[in-house]
């Protein structure tokens, strides 16, 4: 058993307001370095045998059309995790 | 301006039943080889500066203080995004 790590974000131009309110309360708590928070989402993909390029392919697809909505997400990576 | 990811997803123990119902539509679907989902949250902070050991090191208390739900969520990973 492998698995596939696939991440998503909101598009950069989307407003994010949970993460501009997570901002803020750290500001709030005095980490001054923090500019900014954006949350997205991080899938597992636990597969049978072994992960290959085709594999990769098809988990991708999943990604774009499944796990994220194109108009408002990004698929920021679609990769294999270390074992 | 320099970002780090947090990477945080359910307890193994913890039942999962948003990744288990896509799992079966996926594989409903054809995806014979997908065995399981879990589905958690990737935070994207961005940062004034230069990212150091002290910087990595209080954005993963703020993690796992705030980001993460410690009885239910482990904190997988906090690291540099490369540029």
């Amino acid at each position: 058993m492998a698995k596939i790590i696939v991440e998503i974000m909101p598009k950069p131009e989307i407003l994010d307001p949970q993460g501009k309110a997570v901002a803020g309360v750290l500001q709030r708590l005095g980490h001054e370095r923090i500019t900014g928070v954006r949350i997205g989402k991080r899938f597992e993909v636990e597969v049978d045998g072994e992960v290959d390029d085709a594999l990769l392919a098809s988990i991708a697809e999943v990604a774009a059309d499944v796990f994220s909505n194109p108009v408002i997400e990004d698929v920021v990576s679609v990769r294999a995790e270390e074992a």
